[in-house]
């Protein structure tokens, strides 16, 4: 047996499993009622997650879904780089999932953000192949996370639950539709802002 | 500023936030896909989780829905006294949310079953003054906590999260629906088989 690195996927949801608002936002995702509350956990109180907030950048290659990359109207603009600045946190290759050719752009710090138009399971082929032995992590957003749990290819799913229910407001649920699966839990820490678990699908070992 | 109880309750869900399956059944909830996982962390695991066991049974007056009291189906049968023997756990005055008038019945040990037709809010009064001083639980089902949360009568929630995603099979969502609702997290403890996770809705001080 080949020693190979796992698929691992970060979320923050809230307590009712939305991983995005109705809004495109990350400061308001569920409007002004609860301004930035999803990700104030790692904006505002990164000390007290230092482990579990670099823990999200220590894979291999990674996969996004377009609008995690860009900003999700108007037209495809290819002088985009993404919105992390000249020196994204990832250092590695990403993979973005999208309907629209791009060729592979090189950043500084070992970022290439790369463009995969035929599917998730191509996409995560490609970046299987990128980390090697590392560990490949589905970076987001909720949508992209619900595909790969759906086609039951995480392995190991890290959510960070936030005190919040969203309830009628709604938004995307990463959960939504996917077939049953079982976990183990693997940890489960919480701080005054966040509760951090780590579930291993049952069944793959580390 | 007089000093009360508080109103909690305690419900066990799957990682996607359902507290029933589609089944109304405490042993498959989910199917045979997943036997009795909704709540073997009580049944087949007590030791692991021995303290938030005791807790589900410390308040001094409980509520449930008709389904948590009786079979779920047929006529009201005036001689069923529950799925708990002749001496139920409870120890205190238990109101049933239901829309059949029927008399008191007292247990042993101290329960006496009271049968509530006028709504929850009523139920609560009633459930308030049996309990005095001391708290009054929401014991459930899924449906009974939902109505409570949307009407923001929980002060205290105690979700024990099972590692089991029921996703399309689906069931009853204790959270759908309600407005939102912030809450401080005052508690998160995992075993093997269950994560326990204690919230105390915003501004309200115990």
């Amino acid at each position: 047996m080949t020693a190979m690195g796992i698929v691992t996927a970060d979320i923050s949801v809230t307590l009712d499993g939305y991983g995005a608002g109705p809004n495109q936002s990350l400061k308001a995702p569920f409007g002004d009622l609860d301004e930035g509350r999803l990700h104030s956990w790692m904006f505002d109180h990164a000390e007290e997650s230092a482990a579990e907030i670099a823990a999200i950048t220590e894979a291999s290659a990674y996969i996004m879904g377009r609008n995690m990359f860009s900003p999700g109207r108007g037209d495809w603009d290819l002088t985009w780089k993404g919105w992390w600045g000249e020196d994204p946190p990832y250092h590695a290759s990403v993979f973005v999932l999208t309907h629209h050719e791009r060729e592979p752009l090189p950043m500084q710090g070992g970022t290439t953000f790369n463009f995969v138009t035929d599917g998730i399971a191509s996409a995560l082929d490609d970046a299987r192949v990128a980390a090697g032995l590392g560990n490949v992590a589905i970076a987001g957003g909720a949508t992209t996370i619900n595909q790969y749990l759906g086609a039951g290819l995480i392995d190991e799913l890290r959510l960070h639950v936030v005190p919040f229910v969203a309830g009628a407001v709604g938004g995307s649920r990463i959960f939504d539709g996917v077939p049953p699966i079982g976990f183990d839990v693997v940890a489960a820490r919480s701080t005054p802002h966040v509760t951090h678990l780590t579930y291993r699908q049952s069944g793959r070992g580390r």
